[in-house]
């Protein structure tokens, strides 16, 4: 262990600020929790995040490297943080260069759904491939791409936005006036929504709370009806979102986490079927659909893997 | 002239293969026409597009490579063209291969919409740029995606099919059964039929023939606002598939080319407009929409300098 580096993960989420210690692609250790809303401002965040850096490499001292995924966009060369929608106090927040300073070692700061598609492809169920698409599904849809081994950032470096990609050029205005974008159909929301309308409309009584995704779920693996036509709808809205992408990109994989996978072969199958129904040959006979490797811990696993290759390590050991 | 490298370009289309000389990015000779419908098989058409490459290269001994656009799907590496619809015999020939061995020089084969991306990107409105989205508005909608400093192939080569991506879920299947494909909205047969739909509607007596996109460009370019409406449609739905690409992979450019784009500001001014609106700000600061620089010579210009990209040669001067 005394010869390969360690680094430290930092998951920036919009409730709490989740740190932990990677060796290997393992997560070692992970710190206390921050609560988010406690600070109104960032420095005093930033101050706080720093004392359990702090902490983390008073016990291991070969930690080389600190990588951060935040919710939202990030100017990748500068780590500088644009806005966070969430989070009181973070507008043009040169995140990396506080950190820098405080920690004296080197940062990496990266939109979180990036960090996610790059623990899949360094560690997870992407490992080895060249060409491939991830996904969260979860409140909303973020998403990542990598083409010809590197990671598309983009001219402003906020590529990967699936989630804002259209499935409906006639659909309702989405968050940025995109009409039709695919988290506002199969968001979490979205999704107990339909179920709740569904049930309702077939004369069923339900609590909107039992329309949730893992309710659906539990439902569906009953042999319930309208659950498993929810999932089918969702794949079906899915699938169009990605094979956009297949079309565009040709990946080789695409893999798929965050909460509402968890509906495993009750959403993978139907999409699978919907995806490959609208694809030609070439585009479909070695693309694989795949769940992700990682859960909670993506985010921590991709921006400290991310920041160990960023500062010159090699991580496809 | 001497000590710079010339390049054979080939446009193989579904009715006639055009041939040209290309020197520092202008074409300087272009051969008779090939009537591609005369042949019923691979081979005779490949002899007969060397007899024209072997009497150019009689008068030009400069000449240090060939490129071929093609109309369908390339397997890039080995040149072989997987299936031509409309072209007798083109099923999985190895064209590289054929036309290496008979002209003794370097050949590559790619897919015409790269082709047109490539000479856009190289020669054209992309020059210097390193992230763009170029696309073709004709019969079909053609594609080409560069990433990075780099044409973007995927993992079987076959990327950028963007007249394939959807702008509706629930819309009609398109030529793989892939539902609402932009390409089945925004073909010049789709403008035609809208178009003489609304003026049917509007009680106005035309031809189906004056519906075609030219002439709804003079007639809006007359103040007609049926016309002006078409095009708004026309840019409405384009803009859903382009604000896909730039969600996606946020480009720097989207570069516009082929007969439909003729309409000029007709179609760029309202696709700017319903571009914009649905993006946010660092996916559309430095965004630029550019009309194509070429025109029916773009395949030829394309496919020689990618050619001599291949052989080694330094197109960026």
């Amino acid at each position: 262990m005394s010869d390969v580096p360690l680094a430290i993960g930092i998951d920036f989420g919009g409730t709490s600020v989740k740190t932990g210690v990677l060796y290997r692609g393992n997560l070692i250790e992970e710190a206390p929790r921050i609560d988010t809303q406690e600070f109104e401002e960032a420095r005093p965040l930033i101050e706080r995040i720093h004392e359990t850096v702090r902490d983390l490499r008073s016990r291991h001292p070969r930690i080389e490297a600190i990588g951060v995924g935040m919710p939202g966009f990030v100017d990748f060369p500068t780590g500088m943080v644009h806005n966070l929608t969430n989070v009181k106090g973070w507008q043009r927040i040169y995140l990396k260069r506080e950190l820098n300073e405080l920690a004296n070692l080197p940062v990496t700061v990266e939109n979180d759904a990036n960090c996610m598609a790059y623990a899949e492809w360094k560690r997870g169920s992407g490992r080895g491939m060249s060409h491939l698409v991830a996904l969260t599904l979860g409140t909303g849809v973020g998403g990542g791409i990598v083409i010809d081994n590197r990671m598309v950032r983009g001219a402003n470096f906020v590529a990967g936005e699936l989630g804002q990609t259209s499935i409906d050029y006639q659909g309702p205005d989405g968050a940025y006036g995109n009409r039709g974008s695919l988290e506002d159909y199969v968001g979490n929301q979205q999704i107990t929504d339909m179920a709740f309308k569904a049930y309702t409309d077939a004369g069923k009584s339900m609590e909107r709370s039992d329309c949730e995704p893992a309710h659906l779920t539990a439902l569906a693996l009953k042999g319930d009806a309208i659950a498993l036509e929810i999932w089918d709808r969702v794949a079906r809205k899915l699938s169009t979102a990605l094979m956009n992408c297949c079309w565009l990109l040709n990946p080789e994989a695409i893999i798929i986490g965050g909460g509402v996978a968890k509906a495993g072969s009750l959403l993978f199958d139907p999409l699978e079927k919907h995806l490959r129904s609208q694809l030609s040959p070439p585009f479909k006979e070695n693309l694989r659909l795949l769940p992700a490797r990682f859960g909670n811990e993506a985010g921590i696993v991709g921006a400290a893997t991310l920041a160990l290759e960023e500062a010159g390590f090699n991580v496809d050991d």
